[in-house]
């Protein structure tokens, strides 16, 4: 036994040896680590283990039959009793019943996340899109099938700039934004935000600043606050996006090492760059040779016929970092994503390496031949229409049930309403009452590196039904009630 | 037409316009992004996107047909032409050609990833695993059935802490190794790598300065450069691992913010830091309150009977970092890997979401089925005793082919062999020689952030069999050469 450190400790620990032995095996079946019906760990193997004799265990593994807790099977050795006592659970951080207001901004940020794996919770929250929205079932008989097929079996990492099949798939997808790209300038990622946090490595050092929308997708705050990048917040419209009256103030007053914008349809502003303003904005950072961070996650997503433009069409100096995925029209579960990197190619790929090595293999094939196969344009149209239905639906919804004051975004693509509501309204406050009444909603204070936006919060239109509609009315109920108070 | 400043400019675009938009699309035929076969965009579609007239466009696709590019399908389109002119293919950064003592360092640790691609080379370079050696075709199998199950078609983003049946067993698996953890207490991540990378920006800010083993996996001395963190090698014993009275001394005279152990089968070195040391290690780490992050990533691959414990096991501090993955064992192409990072839990958590917000979901669930299914053990069993006879046939060559006074380690698990050769020999040399021979090898360089080891190399000893003697019997002759010529 290495663990005793004097004779005093030693001779004291060897009389409770087998219930220390005993509390630890123990331990492993409350915390959920060995279940009901699981083998513990053999006589032999533990007495190796735990440094301690055979009998000890022995000892120990009475005791723990005594207790109801083990059983000993012939021939088999000791299992886990099926009935059991079991602890009550201990609550969630996502339950209802925690205290939003006391947390700190990472828990309320991790809280808002893990809000979406509670079913009993209308999610008006978190941005996920609407799984009957997504080609699941056709994804995953492809990746099925692809698992299955002997010649892929081989598979080690790919490393980057990762899955070849996939960067051809993307690099056609772009002629359509505008950009005349080659596969070789396309590097595959684990997700959109880890090609916006490679980026953000490639350009910046720990200190520099990045202008940057806003309000803003809060886990590009919180990367930037990972990253120890300072964010400098830029006014935007909610319909034009990014001022570039106030970008040139700030290019010209401060030093800023790195713009990132999300051009098309930001979360949660639902802004769309105009066309102009997206080739002034890059021939504008060129001229400081400041490089631009361009997140087109929702581009895709448009209302129109006619996806819109990336700002990287305008790119010629390579000083545009392009960053997607796929998460929000075809598998947020499979975290395939990309970015084109511009002239920071080579040190995004090593970046990429020293941070995961490479994606996974057969979810980047599998959305490589689901692009190949030509059902996604088909698939676009189809969750356009019905998108663009359901924002409207949660708009006039709002309209109806919230206070006559309220504002609320036109997005012409993308799934998200950025609502601002009376001044007297703490979305934090709000965002506590809807979790009792099972509604999950994101306070506006998280979109901003400055805690702006307590009066404002973002909704989920992704999803609309009776259930939702209920939701929106509850919301303007609790709302009125926070005005009467106030 | 946007792109244009002034008149000047814009008459001269005039007349050249439908000639750039051709070469755009012969760009993107040669670059491989539209290939043989592949649908162009539409005329309305390309006038849109460039803002030019339908007839430019039409004039740009007349040029192209007479180029041979493209040709008209009726009532379909255009389409790029199946027997073109095609460039030959630029030299890969993998292939034998590329001079590897001009690249940087940075360069060369990629290449030497990417040689992993080439089917030519005899792989004695990276420290992939034997193919034939993993069971990849049942994981596939569960992957596979996992995807055609309907209840698992709504899967949106395992936000941290990660895939649940997963860190049930991993804490399972982890009572071999002395620790009693509950699922809680892990962490999912793509991978080892990026179990390592949170870690390290869990418990150290820019700057800060990590004991580590020396030599070390250059893929971690990458990650520590690439978030600004000082490495300070400890000497580390081919045997025993890290040296405790070099640390000792080290942690008396400097400022350390952390260390980082591969406690179980170096890489390179093969060394097992004896129990007894373990426990010592996580101790005097506790005297100065310093986080020890412990790689474990060969752990099960011993050629004994039972597994090492792991430092962790001694953690009563919540000061362990444990870190490990499956991709040595059982999938590399899964990116699975976990972190059970103590009191940093929190940390952790919020760091996975702000690089990537979650790990794919089926690769998690396939491997966790995988180990629920209890055919691991004896998977293990067998892949141990052919790791341990490879290690051993190879290190035999290597006593028959290289110089008499070649040292070589003894590890008694993993793949990989660590060889000292004659001080005139340099290792990036010889890699480039190799590389001739269509034979690659890591070279000692870049085990050390200071580019010690001049005159090692690392060999991967998880393939055996004559293609792979032949290739240690030309080492050896090159050696031989380059000995003759010093």
């Amino acid at each position: 036994m290495k663990l005793m450190k004097n004779t005093a400790e030693r001779s004291y620990e060897k009389e409770r040896l087998y219930e220390k032995v005993a509390d630890d095996i123990a331990y492993l079946i409350e915390a959920g680590t060995l279940r009901p019906g699981d083998k513990i760990p053999s006589v032999r193997q533990l007495s190796q283990q735990k440094g301690v004799s055979v009998t000890t265990v022995l000892q120990a593994y009475y005791l723990l039959e005594d207790r109801g807790l083990i059983e000993a099977r012939p021939q088999s050795g000791y299992y886990v009793r099926d009935r059991i006592y079991k602890p009550l659970p201990e609550p969630e951080i996502s339950s209802p019943e925690s205290d939003p207001t006391r947390v700190s901004l990472h828990e309320l940020v991790m809280m808002v996340s893990k809000d979406t794996h509670n079913p009993k919770l209308v999610q008006l929250g978190t941005a996920i899109p609407n799984p009957e929205l997504l080609p699941m079932r056709k994804l995953n008989k492809i990746l099925a099938s692809l698992a299955r097929r002997r010649d892929l079996e081989n598979l080690m990492y790919d490393f980057p700039p990762g899955c070849e099949a996939l960067r051809v798939q993307v690099a056609q997808r772009l002629i359509n934004a505008g950009c005349s790209l080659s596969p070789a300038d396309i590097v595959t990622t684990s997700g959109c935000v880890e090609a916006i946090e490679l980026s953000l490595r490639a350009v910046c050092k720990p200190g520099d600043v990045v202008a940057i929308e806003s309000p803003m997708y809060f886990g590009i705050l919180q990367s930037l606050e990972a990253l120890r990048l300072q964010a400098l917040e830029i006014p935007t419209h909610p319909r034009d996006g990014i001022s570039l009256e106030a970008l040139q103030f700030a290019l010209n007053h401060n030093r800023i090492h790195a713009c990132l914008v999300i051009s098309n349809y930001n979360n949660p502003l639902g802004s769309c760059i105009p066309t102009e303003n997206k080739q002034k904005l890059v021939e504008m950072l060129e001229e400081f040779d400041i490089p631009l961070i361009e997140v087109d996650i929702s581009g895709e997503l448009t209302f129109d016929e006619q996806r819109p433009l990336v700002a990287k069409a305008f790119d010629r100096k390579g000083l545009v970092l392009l960053c997607s995925s796929f998460s929000k029209d075809l598998a947020p579960s499979y975290r395939v994503g990309w970015v084109a990197p511009g002239r920071y190619r080579q040190t995004v790929e090593w970046l990429k390496f020293t941070t995961n090595i490479a994606t996974a293999s057969l979810p980047q094939l599998a959305v490589a031949e689901f692009l190949a196969s030509g059902g996604y344009d088909h698939h676009l149209r189809h969750i356009r229409k019905v998108y663009a239905r359901h924002v409207a639906q949660m708009s006039q919804a709002v309209t109806r049930y919230f206070p006559p004051d309220t504002r609320v975004t036109r997005p012409q693509g993308g799934f998200v309403l950025w609502v601002q509501l009376p001044e007297q309204i703490d979305s934090l406050e709000l965002y506590k009452r809807a979790l009792k009444a099972e509604i999950t909603i994101t306070p506006g204070y998280i979109f901003s590196a400055t805690h702006q936006y307590h009066n404002f919060i973002r909704l989920n239109a992704a999803f609309w039904s009776e259930r939702e509609e209920r939701a929106i009315a509850t919301l303007g109920k609790i709302i009125e009630q926070m005005l009467a108070a106030a």
